[in-house]
């Protein structure tokens, strides 16, 4: 990547004291790794500065190298997924940032659209699955989701109907119209799913699965990649970082709750990455508010602070008889429940998107982007 | 308190075998708790359904006596701060609750209304304190907060200005006619600080401080509960059920970020507690998108978000010098921030409250209150 | 797998007052799942006691679905992970279970013996990594580990040396003569890591990687199976189950810390989990203090308070030059660490497992297992 | 307290390009909190080197500045509590460190010795208090413990036997020989609590009660402080800092447990705090297994291991009809578990303790203290 080398990457604090002997071995062992290494000296301590590529060393634990106090990375990290500056800030003070669209089929998911993905855990029977289709379509949402796959904590769980499934989403995209998003959990089988499905899901499970986001990035296919349990948001960007480094720049982040012990059933929906990620990726950000949530009742509200929050999209899971579901019933949303969500999804994201109240996508400082490019 | 005693309110599982003198001690130690107990046979297992005021046995780790297989609670607990429900339900099929508004000074809080209360994290100077008063009354906030005591971390960090403090918030309610929200850490300085504060703020720090919260029982002054730093919505419940059982029914919850190894800066503000309270509590929830986000440039996007998941109002950190704040600078909002977000959150409670989209407070089912009283 | 009958394995509570239809309604649909349903009736509530194997039941949410209330499963689930009863109960009261061992090689772990796993996080150079098995093999420790193949955060951090490493880890098995451990993370890669392997790690990004774990499943090699981030005792061994109820018996369960907001460095090593997995599986445990600390000067005192607890074996990591490491040096051992610190492992072990003081393996009610056959 | 202001204790990287006039009033603003200030010019880059007390800049959210890039604190702080070397490192390359005992009665708590607090969550009757004394101190115990104040999170639980619970610890103590350590949870009420009590613990929920902290530390009673809920190892030695600079120097660190998500009944032993604390405070510490593992057939496996982590002693829950207890039933050992643990905690003690073995207390590099001074 490219990098300026104008300004230090690094600054180092070495011990206090420390002989010149130790001091250029710590140098020279920074220097092997291609960067620029300065001397910098204070009034009790001496520093160095570090020039150039540092990625390679942000893993070290230079801190705990013989001669080195403290270690400071100075600006963050340039990768694939970080958000850039298109260029001069414009006179009002505010700044232009590029924002990517993903496209699925004919549908831009990011971008300044608001998109609603919609459906079934998991895909149970054709007929079940071909009315769902059908009522997701006719509530307004964008796309059709449902496991053919599924990764159950247990193994004696409903693993998913498999390749049947997959039959039965293609029937339901031919009917419904809708694209079809559907999980992917081995990378020996891309190829087979992703002849069905418009936009693949990497579930939680499989966040730090990077043999599967390295088989995903030698492809073109849209990635729904969803946080891991108890990911950090640095970890979640550099899981995306493994998908477009490898080439493929098609990947939608999707925030889907963490771990958390005080929350109830354990999980909690963290609304604040969606500010985070605004500022620090251009990738577009959905939420899932059912994982999110763990129980339908809380999904509406948790779906409109979503919206609120400025997520580009959310993920919703329904089934016509939530009682009856093979898997996570507990959570899902009935077709009538959905019908009566959509709309107010679309007024918060109306309202928050007009002339004068223009909130969306709030940058440092609180500012607002001027400029919002789709790519 | 009153419970109906129609139904059991605990089924026990007996472990399998067990012979009539242990089944015999089981039931008479459950006994001597003043519940009614009777048998029921099964095949394979017996099991005993108890009647009657079954609180006192929530504690006692039925489940490790011997005799005693596994304890069910059924239906939840009947406490002060329990919803329930006005009456029949009305022939749409939605039913009507109750659901309280705790009156500070001339503002209901709860019960329809939406609320603003933004201030300083701490009272520093007076000058500044008046000017941002002013600020936050000209921004069409409701209340005026700042700390006088300050309950920080390290003991050398600003520990507030204390009486000084009052006394300059006694002059900020006076010119800016604005109420005042302020923290009581002692419960030896209740009186001198509800002389001042119109609301009294229990923090984090002190939900579980149950010697303070037994001493606001004895009042009738509004009190503002803040969520523990990891504390789950039974602890929450309960910790103003100490309020409410003392007789002080004035109690407003605030979630306010819960502790979570995987969010940035290990805090996550938990907006699924909104619907949960909601369905739960009939008390005011309002949310704290400050302490919640850590960072300015996340708070419009998670107060908005609160407002969408229904909070019945927020509370904001606001530093005309963020920067110089002697404690929480990183998380203040600008003047100039607020006076742009406020009219937004308006919008927004204006627009899930209006006929075609009235989305707050759902209920159990994804239904929606018909019925709106204030208490 | 077999499920005795006799005893229900679990006690639905209708909701009171539900009518005949719908009782019906919920006595079918149970049964199409293969389970044997009876009513029982109590004195205002209604119950159906579930006979059979309610495995599948488990993830249905049944407290979601119409009718019930809340769900009671009795007993645990009966898995091939489970520990088991030998047969009758002592006459001194005390429980005869058995404890499996896991054979490596030459080398039994669990079932009684204690085993070091040592070496550096990943293979980095042949001479450093020869070295290292020496240093390892003269400290008395039982196997070598050392990554092939790293799953890393960063896409642009040191991945390992992959196939070369495979060679050096040969050279050092021939060398040292220890067994070595690696890590697998593709199930296209079982066999090639496998041909050099004595014992093949899971890591903790992969515990749920349900793919892989079914791929080892169909092999016979000993899996070290470590527990994801944030992952209960329950997954753990459902993990674990998912390898065993393929038709592999040889899994080793190891602790190495789950993520927690207040611990340092936001890791906490779990030790609790060891008396709970001794009581609920046969299966050896061992403890990973290296990553379990986050820090090379607390490994000691977590490697031997591991032992204390119950441990079948440690898992440590070591460097020559820590500070040098390309991967965890932060928390690595170096050779004289690990030398001073074996002896004192095993003199932990030997002190409790002597005849007066046999403290291992505790069971429940504090007793001490009688009988501890290796299978 | 006094600071050695040869070395800097701050390092501030300026914003690249940053205005002359701009670094003029960070430096003016910095020098107002009383420090020292200088600049050093790197290559592309500036910086500030703080020297003096920054303790109260700890607190600010220095990299909000504007200015301000971000900031590096070098060093650890100089607190009461903090761990210093008592003058020049031996010969043999280890340090000497000071190690403090706190006093309760004639037992010193720290400073080499072992020992082992034992009794009833709740003191509940008289002839069961004093039936467990008599065997907490038969079992050879060095304290009794007993709650007479009980924070309970149900307002409706027990809450203890106030003032009678405290009379019946007298008698206890007098019938037992046997130190008594009781729960304060109100500032108002030391002086009553600590007629009876010699030791006073502040526990989980209080450890934010700075109120009550401050209130202590103007007494020079001994206080077994416990780590709250989810607090870092940071926070709790600031609360230790808080009832130090008061004035009282006699407090002892309890290990409690802290709050996680993926542990069983979401409750994790920190056994890694206890190297941690060892190496960063000279106070003891003692680990109470009981609230740690929340179920008592965890209790001996989790108190050996914290022996085997290096405590000073250990607090452990007793009852003799645990079944019964009116509260913590679940996790208190029985009398006769009891008197099977201590030996065996006192020989893992002597174990490693002796000469050849000799690991407790590691201090930073896996060395061990030559040197451990009681004060």
């Amino acid at each position: 990547m490219d990098h300026s080398t104008d300004e230090p990457a690094l600054l180092i604090a070495l011990e206090a004291g420390l002989a010149a002997t130790f001091r250029r071995r710590v140098r020279d062992r920074l220097a092997s790794f291609g960067v620029q290494v300065s001397l910098v000296e204070g009034q009790g301590r001496n520093y160095l500065e570090v020039h150039g590529d540092v990625e390679p060393l942000r893993t070290l634990a230079l801190d705990s190298w013989k001669g080195i106090d403290k270690a400071l990375f100075l600006g963050a990290a340039h990768l694939h997924v970080t958000r850039t500056k298109t260029g001069k800030d414009d006179p009002a003070g505010k700044v232009a940032e590029t924002s990517s669209a993903v496209q699925v089929g004919d549908l831009a998911i990011g971008g300044g659209s608001f998109s609603v993905i919609a459906g079934p855990c998991a895909v149970e029977e054709e007929e079940r699955t071909l009315r769902l289709a059908a009522a997701v379509s006719a509530s307004g949402c964008h796309l059709f989701r449902g496991g053919a796959f599924k990764p159950r904590t247990s193994p004696y769980a409903f693993q998913g109907l498999g390749d049947k499934a997959l039959q039965i989403l293609a029937r339901a995209r031919e009917e419904s119209g809708l694209g079809i998003v559907t999980e992917i959990l081995d990378p020996r089988d891309v190829e087979k799913v992703s002849s069905v499905a418009d936009l693949l899901q990497v579930g939680s499970r499989n966040m730090h699965n990077y043999s599967l986001l390295k088989e995903l990035g030698q492809t073109r296919i849209p990635i729904l990649l969803k946080r891991g349990f108890s990911s950090t948001s640095e970890e979640f960007l550099l899981a995306a970082e493994y998908i477009l480094s490898g080439g493929n720049p098609n990947v939608i982040l999707c925030e889907r709750g963490i771990r958390c012990a005080a929350a109830t059933r354990q999980v909690v929906l963290d609304l604040g990455i969606v500010p985070e990620l605004k500022k620090k990726t251009h990738l577009p950000v959905v939420v899932d508010p059912s994982h999110g949530s763990a129980e339908a009742y809380r999904v509406p509200a948790l779906a409109r602070a979503a919206v609120a929050a400025g997520a580009d999209g959310v993920l919703v899971e329904v089934h016509d008889h939530p009682e009856e579901a093979l898997s996570d019933g507990r959570q899902a949303l009935s077709p009538e429940e959905l019908k009566e969500l959509v709309p107010v999804l679309n007024s918060l994201h109306g309202l928050l998107n007009n002339a004068e109240t223009r909130q969306l996508n709030p940058l440092p400082g609180g500012t607002v982007a001027s400029t919002m490019e789709e790519n």
